[in-house]
């Protein structure tokens, strides 16, 4: 069987999630979040992210991101982001069609923002030509397998609250995050000062479900009507909140995603020192980013699985995910390395 | 165990369903549609809805409704529809704020529309400082319960058409009403001459998803684009398809659909001639709605599971659902006759 | 020359008003509303409003409604209007597809809205899936040519008030709604407890430009990216302003909306008991609706300017402005009698 | 009397236009542009930008970038531009929040995008994920004050086409453009391929107004649909168009761009080689660019207008207009000279 690497999409569902969806799957529960099993998670979430933290579930990461920021901003405020933010460049507009959020973006080439890169949109306050920054965003951990510490984070909401402004965690890959840095997934949302957080439930392992987390005042009551207003509403809800209730327990998460981490952690060690790959990113997540010669991707992608990332600069990028397997891990960089040979 | 006529959406998943989720989730599939389940689903409905016909899964009605609705209209037209209808009292304001879309609506009393109700909105034709009419939306099953015949819809249809207007069916009920009808889902969208349906997974009994299906020509090429960007492009689309396939599988669809059409039959009937209980629709499909003496409504939701549907009127809503037992409609039709003694 | 009783928009600009504008006309001034003559505009109508009032002035009557509508809005709340508002049926859908604002309509024979018709709208309070009404838009005059009381308007907005709603008014001929009551601006507006309106000067003679005006309280610093944003502001300000410096000096729009007014009269009643023209409206401000005998408008715009209203029935508009003449009206109610004999 | 160089908007409305909008003050036009004036400049901007022109007349800048920029777009497109451009930092977000859409920014340190620059954004094409580039727009003369060729343009344009884009020009200052370059207007927009043009009137000199020029083929039947939609349609039309009327009267525009432009060169020329003003732009328009010593800039605004255009830097903006005078412009440069002695 062949072995992919393309994204933490492409893997099925955990064992233990798919058990809890056939657990909840008897009688009538009421519909939209109403039910028992979507009340349990939303106490569960509060335990994990802290008591003044409300949890509201919803389908998708786009929709998390959308309905996390529409609670955040005013109309004529914006939201700085890297380039590399899946905001910006992977969700077909939604912000700008769905939300009329305008992205004040910054290079950012780790794909990691810092309060003197958040400073550079923090100009022209009050000029009613401009778009207000009121929103900061990052990517925790980022589309390119970086990381942020907890204080790194800390500053950005020290500095995003300094100046009016609000953090947003993107956190599709949040427990990827949590458990390379070996904290509790409030360690980099909740208790670094954080807003909101987009907690990835789908690439964790789950069919479907993410999770929009309001860390603490304001927005919560406007919630309910923003997320059915933004189609992210789900009707049986009680089978998003019965994944979600099995990715917490006992901190499935952990393993699931320390366990891709794992796996890109062997893969990179495996190239290390192999002429003809260039790792381009620091390997902290599930992701292993690279610079191939020329024609050596293509040659791989005939076996292997795997995106190509930036075609002129030959750059790929190989994903790791809950139920990649060491063999494969191994005999995919053995490929490599005869690939580049 | 209370038995519930809340809603459809209250029912668990098909075990079908359920098994057919399980049956998936092995390996990696390619992500957001390209995974060989999606693939062969598409083809099915292509088979089901004709050779022109294009589906789209997305995740839920609002989101079915909303794509769809982008896809055919200009952002000058604006979609007749009745007052009643689901897009317009139970959407949130979706259409018009994530779609920017108006609807021009007409009080129906029994949900439907006609070509002579439709006309009140063919008017100022050309004005631009008027929305012009770009599509008739029509539920089928209606939110009140009753049908369109393949005759209404093809009238619907041509009127249309005849107008330069396109015929949408929100059929987030369309199993209902096809296994009401004896047809197949073809006989009441693509050969009524329908340009698109929002065709209804979930209360079919999926766990999630609806399908955007075009019906011939047009604006197919946009639909990923507009899909995606309403945040309705599920990643693991493998489970939403897995769930379509077996639906569709020995029309597993008609059973479900017409054993809740019948209980709904069955309770009607069940009250027929009793004093107290006016029923105030069409009982076509599965749901029955009723007028019941002032108290008697809340005496009996303190047992049973239903919502009131005009408080004012003391109208009730009673909905079947494909796993309705026959005992509890008949302990609940005698629970009625007790409550309106 | 051809007499038109098409609309106050064919008339020219007052005289008064064209001066101003050459007055103005010398050296350089701040642009955007910094200029000096903008500065006693607002202070000016901050008079006229009361000391609460702020007023933010834009180019047309559509974008002084969505301006005013957005700051009044959350995005899930929607307003309650007349069906035939020119909100409603004359915005070319800006309020849906700029503001995302959904229009929640009652019928209104007679254009007005009462306390009965507002409530019909005040149901579902608290529930995600429909939108949540939060403004009663009111036209006055209204588009029918009728006018509120002070009293009828009072109760609209206590009423509103009492279910945490605002009340707006589409003031595009608050002049000649002012005139006819013989009362100040302010006692139809800030005086019976609304919150907005939209104060029309092209209509009452200027050339260009309406007045969002806040009558207190709220959304005053969203003001101006409101404005911004929704393209509304002008960039040489100083002569929108000057208009209406203007308009407001001496009270000229009373003047001239009265003189509107008169005129509306004195063909209502050169038309009284005429047989054949059936006068469909109370002739409150500047416009007569009429009933005519088939064939008769059509040969009457063969020389006169006027709209049809209503094909199907045969209704007719016939608007005055601040400078038709007495003689014109006097020779078009001659050639209607004519006419229709 | 204070001269300013702040912005041509802080100007004057030329006495040509003053005359010629008091010379149709006369007597009842159509609205919405149905007048004999508006027919007029019809046709008078289709012998100016040829045969296959439609303009149409809108009320400002933002206005018009905004209506024109969503009749060239599919909802799924964006648009590339520069970081400086016009639409990315000083329209309140209107593109985004009115319109939709996403702007697909480069870096572009003279305001001039190149082919190469646009390149950047052609990737991705058919991924549903990233917004597809539809339309390049650039500004002619740019906010920096610099041009581009007719060539320059050409070659922007058939790339664009090559690439199923089109080329949208912000031609709010276009006739400083074409006054510099001493070519008619359709040399710089017409004749090198481009696809639509914001033909600026205020700041060319009068008091409002703005053109939507489609060039050729596609979208004009959604124009007037799309200019109502967006709050730009002027009731009192033959004002707007009496205004350009006088504009393109024997190339009046020619000569009051030309004059602001030499103004600017004037100015350009008065400081070239003094110590301590590094003029930071080519000056081809009517605007310099220039840093100065720390705290020059903040002495000469206590006497002269004009504005910090990059705080850090200590860059500011002179802008010249029609009614620059020569003598204001030397006094100018002395007082620069005196201030950074």
């Amino acid at each position: 069987m062949r072995a992919y690497f393309n994204s933490d999409n492409y893997a099925p569902v955990l064992p233990e999630v798919m058990e809890a969806l056939a657990a909840v799957n008897a009688g009538h529960e009421p519909a939209y979040g109403y039910d028992s099993v979507t009340q349990r998670v939303e106490a569960l979430l509060r335990r994990e992210f802290g008591g003044q933290a409300h949890a509201f579930l919803v389908f998708n990461g786009t929709g998390a991101n959308v309905v996390g920021l529409r609670a955040l901003l005013q109309p004529w405020q914006g939201v700085v982001c890297a380039e590399s933010a899946h905001l910006n460049v992977d969700e077909g507009g939604a912000p700008e069609r769905m939300g009329g959020i305008k992205l004040l973006t910054v290079p950012a080439p780790d794909g990691k923002l810092t309060p003197e890169l958040v400073a550079r949109w923090i100009v022209r306050i009050g000029d009613e030509h401009a778009i207000q920054p009121g929103v900061v965003s990052v990517t925790q951990s980022t589309e390119l397998g970086t990381l942020y510490t907890p204080e790194e984070l800390r500053a950005l909401a020290d500095h995003a609250h300094a100046h009016d402004m609000r953090l947003h965690i993107d956190g599709a890959r949040l427990t990827n995050a949590a458990a390379a840095l070996g904290v509790p997934l409030r360690a980099i949302s909740t208790d670094v000062g954080a807003d909101a957080v987009s907690f990835g439930g789908t690439k964790a392992g789950l069919m479907f479900g993410e999770a929009v987390v309001l860390l603490g005042g304001g927005p919560e009551p406007a919630l309910p009507y923003l997320r059915k207003q933004s189609m992210q509403l789900a009707s049986k809800m009680r089978y998003v909140a019965a994944g979600f209730e099995a990715l917490l327990a006992d901190e499935l998460w952990r393993r699931a995603a320390g366990h891709a981490n794992a796996m890109a952690a062997r893969l990179a060690a495996a190239l290390e020192g192999v002429e003809g790959v260039r790792i381009t990113q620091r390997v902290q997540a599930n992701v292993v980013f690279a610079v191939l010669p020329p024609g050596a991707g293509e040659r791989l992608q005939r076996v292997w699985g795997f995106y190509t990332w930036d075609e002129l600069a030959g750059e790929v990028r190989w994903m790791c995910s809950h139920d990649t397997r060491a063999e494969d891990v191994d005999a995919f960089a053995a490929a490599i390395r005869d690939a580049v040979a």
